[in-house]
């Protein structure tokens, strides 16, 4: 029988619970630190919006419908799609998602949240309040919620990654036959995210989670805009 | 502090350990249930491939290089994209991937594996079998590596779903502050996916994994065809 647990090599997910609202200027490894004990090699994935809001992205948000739609034609640098109220746009980061980013839910009336300026930096920063406030070297991914091409339903993936691989680059390696594995770079950041969001729930609103077990190779410095975001020369869809 | 584990709202996601090479025939639900123990609410997840292989969805390659694109074409309704080796089609099923699908790696040399004729009822034959082997009522999840369009890395998303929610519908539900959400359709199949490929591991090639703690409203009858799969004339890119 298999016990589980990460002795046999599974993970634990739990969320960091009693979280307070983020606002301007709070520090999200304290918040963090305060919470939950952690461990190393623990990888804390913290939502964007908690970041955000930590960070000040909020903005006002100008009265009537055309409000919303100017912050986000100014937050992106092409839109791939409209229809309707759905605006699928590319942001100066690279990312491909619904309204540049640009949020309203969870966030105080008339204003809107925008995308941290950098994501992976806003990790590293919580990376390293971690390993100031708690003595601990975890991994820190920044969640966001993104619909997808051909699929319904929005799953959680990476805007930004500190001390944890956003791709895992398993070519080179060879399958159970000893033939190279092909298609076989692996985006654990958004799986790490994905995973996340099960235990934080949209509605309830929980701006940071915990996953505990994840394959120590993994635990390196990283970065999604260099490793995740797709760049145009490679691009089929764009 | 907060306890890690289910009774904190958290998650245990392990895998199936010591399984057999999956050979035509073989029962997927009896091989997993000799090896671990599973409790009702548990979601299994069971790779495409296991699936595949048990299903007889081996087929015979040609040699040479064509033998493997004739099979690519065979299973496509529609090529979206192609370029050099890679081709993005779409299959019969409705799914947008490379090769239709088509699969050599971890397959018998001289072969290629195909996607199950049906994956939802793929996942409801092991979610049955799992009930009358071993007295269990738990969801079943079958999974395949998908890479996506504007990001690097292919991460694991469900093709079938039996007695967990494929989408879980947070329409009509309130934010934090009172105001209804919008992209509130979760595709929390695929991030249950993506969890469990953090377990199996591509070259480690294990079959299955087990999360334990989801929560109980997501167990139901589902589908992927009918809930994630979008249809034409809702989608923006094909």
């Amino acid at each position: 029988m298999t016990l589980p647990g990460p002795a046999s090599g599974g993970l634990v997910i739990f969320p960091v619970l009693d979280m307070p609202e983020v606002e301007p200027g709070d520090v999200l490894a304290a918040l963090i630190a305060e919470r939950v004990e952690l461990a190393d090699g623990d990888v804390v994935v913290v939502t964007q919006k908690a970041v955000s809001k930590a960070e000040g992205r909020l903005v006002p948000l100008n009265p009537g419908a055309t409000g919303g739609r100017q912050l986000v034609d100014d937050e992106a640098v092409r839109v791939l799609r409209r229809r309707d109220d759905l605006v699928i746009t590319e942001t100066r980061h690279g990312f491909v998602c619904a309204n540049s980013g640009v949020d309203l839910s969870n966030v105080p009336l008339g204003q809107a949240c925008l995308l941290p300026i950098d994501p992976d930096r806003s990790a590293r920063r919580v990376r390293d309040g971690l390993r100031a406030l708690a003595g601990v070297e975890v991994g820190v991914v920044v969640s966001d919620t993104f619909g997808r091409a051909w699929r319904v339903g929005v799953t959680d993936v990476a805007i930004g990654t500190a001390g944890i691989a956003a791709v895992v680059d398993l070519r080179g390696q060879t399958d159970t036959q000893g033939r190279p594995l092909v298609a076989t770079e692996v985006c654990v950041a958004d799986e790490l995210a994905g995973a996340a969001e099960l235990v934080m729930g949209k509605s309830r609103g929980l701006p940071a989670a915990v996953v505990r077990g994840v394959d120590p190779a993994w635990l390196r410095e990283s970065s999604v805009a260099a490793e995740v975001v797709r760049p145009h020369g490679q691009d089929l869809f764009r």
